[in-house]
Formats: C-alpha cells, structure tokens, sequence
C-alpha cells in the first residue's frame, strides 16, 4: 500500500555511505514534508555533478575542466608532486599555504584485504605523471593509517626504482590518524620534516 | 581552487537531516568515485518524488493519488480513525494485520518549545476529517514521548468537545519509546487494550 514512488526514494537513499533503511526512510520524509526546495537542489546538483565532474587529466582530482586550474597555474612548482589519497587531504594541504607544488590524488589507498593493489588504484597513471621529465621530488601525503602506509611504501618503491626523490611527510602527524582531521600546524609541520625514503 | 559544482554537490547534500560538512564531503566522494549510478538512480527518484508525491486528502500520509488506496478501499472499518505522527507509524500499525480502520497522519507532533501548535499541526483538518459524520472513534497512536502526549492530550480535548469518541492505544509501548521502533507485537497489545480518554 506505501506508494512505490516514496520506496523507490527511500531505497536510491541507501546508495549513500552509511545510511541504512531507516535513516534512509527518516531523510526521505524531511525532504518531502520540510525541505522540498533542498531536495530539488540535491537532484540537480548530483544531475550537474555527474554531467560536469571529471578526473583532472594530470592529478586525477574532481573538475569541470580537462586539467584543472591548479595543475595549469605557472605560479606553482612543477617539479614538486605530492601524492594525497583523497580531494579533502589536498584542500587541507593547501589551507596550510606551506607547499607550492602540484598534487596527485588517488582516489583512494590499498587495501590488500580489500583487494585494492597497485592496479586497482591505477598506479600505472601516477607513474606517468611524475616520470614526466619535470618532476623531481616526489612528497607520500598519505594516511598514517596501516593501508596508507602501504600505499606510501608501494609507491616509494615504483617510483625509486625510476630514479625519483621520494620524500614522505614528518611522521608529525599522529600514528593511526588521518590528514583530513589533523590540524593545520601539524601538517605544516610535517611538510616541512619531511625526510627521504 | 575546488570545484564550485563539487562544492554546490556537498553543500546541497547537507539538507540531508544529520548531514554535517564531513559526512557529506565523504558521500559526494563517494558517490562521484564509486556509485554514479547510484547518484543518477537518487537524482531521478528525488525528482520522481517532488513531482509525483502528494498528501491524501483524506489521510493526509504521501500517495500519488487524490485519495489513497488505503482511504479508498471499502474493505476497510470508516468507522475507525487511527492518528500517527508518521507515515514509519502508519506502517509499523498495518504490519500488526490487528488494525482495519482508516488512518490520519499528522505528518509531525505538537512541539510548543519548538513553536510547533495546533495551528502549526494544522490540527483543523484531523478535526475536518474525524467529524465526517463515519468516523466513530478516533485511536491516538501518537508516541509516547512527551512531544506526542502532548499531542495525543491536545487531539482528544479538540475531538471530545465535538462529541466523538477518543481513545489511547495502550501503555504497552514503553514509556519514552518510539513507535517506529518498537516490536509488532507490543504494538498489536497496545491496540486491543486501548482506553477511552
């Protein structure tokens, strides 16, 4: 007897991380009785998102544009490139004001128990980008979580064995912490004391 | 230098109820990077949803419909008018099968500290609907919350003063407890030994 256009609402809910049915059904009823006009911006802003929203053909982050406008700024250092798991790791990188090279974001970090190696994160594409002949250092902004620290040593090795500087950021960000919830000092910080792998 | 369709994404997701600024970064990351074609299915049901979904004009809970399949169906006791605050409580009710009559659904709870009234309830059309001239008894199975005792108390003064009869599902729901989440069975008690208030 529930009408079948308020399931279907309840249950496209559930595709976002962390809502169960009853979340789900408990968002679906604000939205229709409290907030309709905020529920036409969702539609058209995940409608835009998915129309407009692209990989940065160099650093792999979200944007509208082919290569985004901080991998084609003159004004930055080229010959840095710091790897970041996610778009919220490189926004806290820079609110630092502490680096002024490019990034490379992948999107997400290995998991071996979850099946994610080297190929699943297309490694290969963060290979190529800083063996571009420009790059010359290369700075590991992952997670000090377990598979951040495998992701850093996998990458360490792929790129020192083409001849890269690798550097990883100071261990001052606390172990088993994650960049996006650390303090902007700390990461300064940690940029700073980066040390060679 | 992030993107502002990213950014319109994130900010548009946190009219989500118990969205903050970090949850719903997480579900836009999620949803761009490994579910977008579950952000297309939620994009088109929230559309769906806003242009297709109504209130009954009897009982008041979402319907494609003037009037409800419910409302409509002949099979069912008019005789009976049982007030939820939910459209979860009017589901949690029919699950029991011990229920046969019509429902009217408040879409909400009196909440004085919240400047919610009668008015604001728009408790006329409870009003409006129980004194149809079919309707017999009016079962408040609003929560057992003080927000819907103060409902279920404001209800029964308006309905009693024009002469109809009102009664409380029973006390079997614990006291603080919320419909939604209570067992079946409980729910089925509280309805046989509801009380004439």
């Amino acid at each position: 007897m529930t009408p079948s256009t308020l399931d279907a609402l309840i249950e496209a809910l559930r595709c976002l991380p962390g809502v169960g049915p009853k979340s789900a059904q408990r968002m679906a009823y604000h939205l229709l009785q409290r907030d309709q006009r905020g529920a036409a911006r969702l539609a058209a802003a995940l409608g835009q998102a998915i129309e407009v929203l692209r990989h940065c053909a160099r650093c792999n982050t979200f944007t509208e544009l082919e290569v985004c406008e901080r991998c084609a700024n003159p004004q930055r250092d080229h010959r840095l490139l710091c790897v970041v798991e996610m778009p919220a790791d490189l926004a806290m990188m820079e609110q630092t004001h502490a680096y002024k090279g490019l990034y490379f974001v992948l999107m997400g970090r290995m998991s071996p128990l979850d099946g994610i190696g080297p190929r699943e994160l297309k490694l290969d594409r963060l290979v190529e980008r800083a063996t571009d002949g420009v790059v010359e250092e290369v700075i590991l902004a992952t997670n000090f979580t377990n598979e951040g620290e495998v992701t850093a040593h996998t990458v360490s090795e792929l790129l020192g064995a083409r001849g890269l500087k690798v550097s990883r950021i100071a261990r001052g960000v606390p172990v088993g912490g994650e960049i996006e919830h650390t303090d902007i000092g700390t990461i300064a910080q940690a940029l700073i004391e980066r040390r060679s792998v």
